[in-house]
């Protein structure tokens, strides 16, 4: 390793800054339908008023709130029904001093009226009159004009990951389609002389291309778009033809195996063949994941990661999957979107200062919290992954953590 | 409401009970690619011994433990190099005692050796002759045949979500076709006189089908298939058609609207309608939600929510979504599939007894613990939910919560 590129091993932090630097994917229009979990690509601003009109929220009558002041069960109040509103009418009445029209739940609020009395503290003496035995205030049960979103505001943010509750704002908008960033594209190469494709028994001294479908599942559950491009032998050409391939299609080259001392250099010297192209990053002070390359090539990111299954799915939860999303447009700053289990270690675990050690745990659920119990085995066995639960970090600065130390689950 | 139907009024924790008894749908057949975020239908029984050969984790030299023993930077062992394996490559020497072999990071360990010492920690004297710097344990950096899994274990289990890592162990057992459970079906109807499709403007006193594309995002991010059939206005026929069209088709139907007295009827009217029927549940003691409405026919769950949509997105992750995933298959009683968020309240919480309360909240990170704030607003205003992060749950024994409190959050 000369000099040069000895100062490029990297701290995460600055791993996590350089992800910054990428531009996120252009727009696309999508149903709203089929728009849920996507990011959205501009601001939307309402043009009406939500509600449009005066909503009753609960069945009952809509009057004066004032009608009703001080009445009780000892001492109800009485008012005239004057006729009702069904869904969907517009009163054909207005509500005076004393009077009261039925209303149901989502009706429009006549005018003249100021409250909705729920129908349970209500009870209909005759046709014509009605015993109101609790006081209304101004606007009880109703939901006025505008309350929800005003004309003219910002209802939702570029950047934002549309949920349920945001497809249904939209849907009140009357937003038929929506602008949203295009989901990233990720080519997926694998490498190694040894490696396999799945469906073949592979010889002894063999390996089944198992990080092809771990990373497929990675790409797919942050938001992209797996599209795998095959094995390549541990050869430059044959890799090199791989990556141009993806790059030419992708906004994202995933290149996983090597991390054998020969195959990485391959994976170097690709980079450094390909056109336009710069090496960010080669090796990152985390374990596992010492042996990572970051690149671009074309503004694109190329990731190298280590060829051991666990080892590649650790960098992709820590490195690959914040870059994904930032290439797809989410805007960080929500508290939403960096959710981790808080928890508490149940016991004490050892490492080494001077990089970031990612654990494997399983939760557990003691009196009103969780407990995170480190996951013992080999730390390239695939089991370990499918124990686990999540990973919480050990920090460059410390040597280790003790059981009881409160620490973030990463959920994997 | 008849003496029989009030009997019908349910707690939560029943309806969570009755939603067992629902049969989970079939299974079939999809390819490993496109299984990530699906349930697993059956076993899977490993039909190899994984890995199935010694394994190198690290680059280095593989020999017998005890030739290094004692061996220091002071006082290195002296070993004769006897050749080296390629990736993929069967070894053809066997290693004696003093001896050592090249090898790389997922090489295959030749007979005799039984530990890797790394690269970093030898030093090459000249072509034969390698210097070790530090004593090897057996078994060191080796990965050993059936260490990750042994022929006829059970590796994943029926009614397990598949994530990344069960991608990569159903890979490395070669299975490019994997049993899972189907998506469930599940239609949408809107019900009420006011709701219009919401590419059209609505007039006065109407309001846009919101709830068809909260339910549709709802339904997708917990892993069933929405079909949308409509809208029916409030007229008894025209509701049991979509109705009957929904269960021709779907494992589940969820009626939206309906919050008002004469439509809930309708609803109960077309559900007592429907063959082989039974109302399970006519009212539950949560908040918001209290006019939900469960029941049956032909096996298959009907839904019937309330038509405001903040209710109806809190029902349907209080209580849809548990149903959703039991016919969808998902196995519960692992904690990775019921993470709720451990927070502090920040302030306090009124709350009437004999219901469940669910509280929108926003989640703010302190001192490495989240702090759940109750978003303020009108429970009807869907920007309630656009502000929330997750509900807490205020029991049904309780009169409230104090700030300070510890609650569990439930991410929306």
């Amino acid at each position: 390793m000369s000099d040069k590129e000895f100062f490029k091993v990297a701290t995460l932090e600055s791993v996590l800054k350089m992800i910054g630097t990428f531009p996120s994917c252009g727009e696309e229009i999508q149903p709203l339908g089929l728009g849920v979990g996507r990011i959205l690509a501009q601001d939307v601003i309402s043009d009406v008023d939500l509600p449009e009109f005066n909503r009753a929220t609960m069945d009952g009558y809509a009057l004066q709130a004032r009608s009703t002041f001080g009445a009780s069960e000892a001492m109800p109040a009485l008012v005239h029904a004057v006729g009702s509103v069904g869904m969907g009418e517009i009163p054909t009445v207005a509500v005076g001093s004393g009077e009261a029209v039925r209303i149901a739940t989502g009706g429009m609020v006549p005018q003249g009226a100021d409250a909705v009395v729920m129908v349970e503290h209500t009870q209909d003496l005759d046709a014509e009159t009605v015993e109101v035995y609790k006081s209304a205030a101004p606007l009880q049960h109703v939901m006025e004009v505008g309350e929800d979103f005003r004309r003219g505001q910002k209802v939702l943010s570029k950047g934002q990951r549309i949920r349920p509750q945001e497809m249904g704002v939209l849907a009140a908008l009357g937003r038929t389609h929506v602008p949203v960033h295009r989901e990233p594209v990720v080519a997926i190469v694998s490498s190694g002389d040894e490696i396999v494709p799945i469906e073949q028994k592979p010889g002894l001294s063999q390996l089944r291309d198992v990080n092809a479908y771990s990373l497929t599942g990675l790409v797919r559950m942050s938001g992209g778009r797996p599209v795998y491009l095959g094995i390549a032998k541990d050869n430059l050409e044959e890799l090199k033809r791989l990556c141009e391939e993806g790059l030419a299609q992708a906004d994202m080259v995933l290149i996983s195996g090597g991390s054998s001392v020969g195959s990485r250099d391959f994976t170097l010297d690709v980079v450094r063949a390909l056109p336009d192209s710069e090496i960010l990053v080669h090796g990152v002070s985390v374990s596992p994941g010492k042996p990572t390359i970051l690149a671009r090539s074309g503004g694109r990111p190329i990731w190298g990661l280590p060829g051991q299954v666990t080892s590649a799915m650790v960098v992709f939860h820590v490195m690959v999957r914040p870059a994904l999303e930032r290439i797809g447009g989410l805007l960080h700053g929500s508290q939403r979107e960096s959710h981790v289990i808080p928890a508490t270690l149940s016991r004490n675990l050892a490492s080494a200062q001077g990089r970031d050690d990612f654990v494997r745990i399983t939760l557990t659920r003691r009196q009103g919290g969780y407990y995170a119990d480190p996951v013992l085995g080999k730390s390239g066995l695939i089991h370990t992954m499918v124990k686990a639960d999540g990973l919480i970090r050990i920090p460059r600065d410390s040597e280790g953590l003790e059981e009881g130390a409160s620490v973030e689950v990463m959920l994997i």
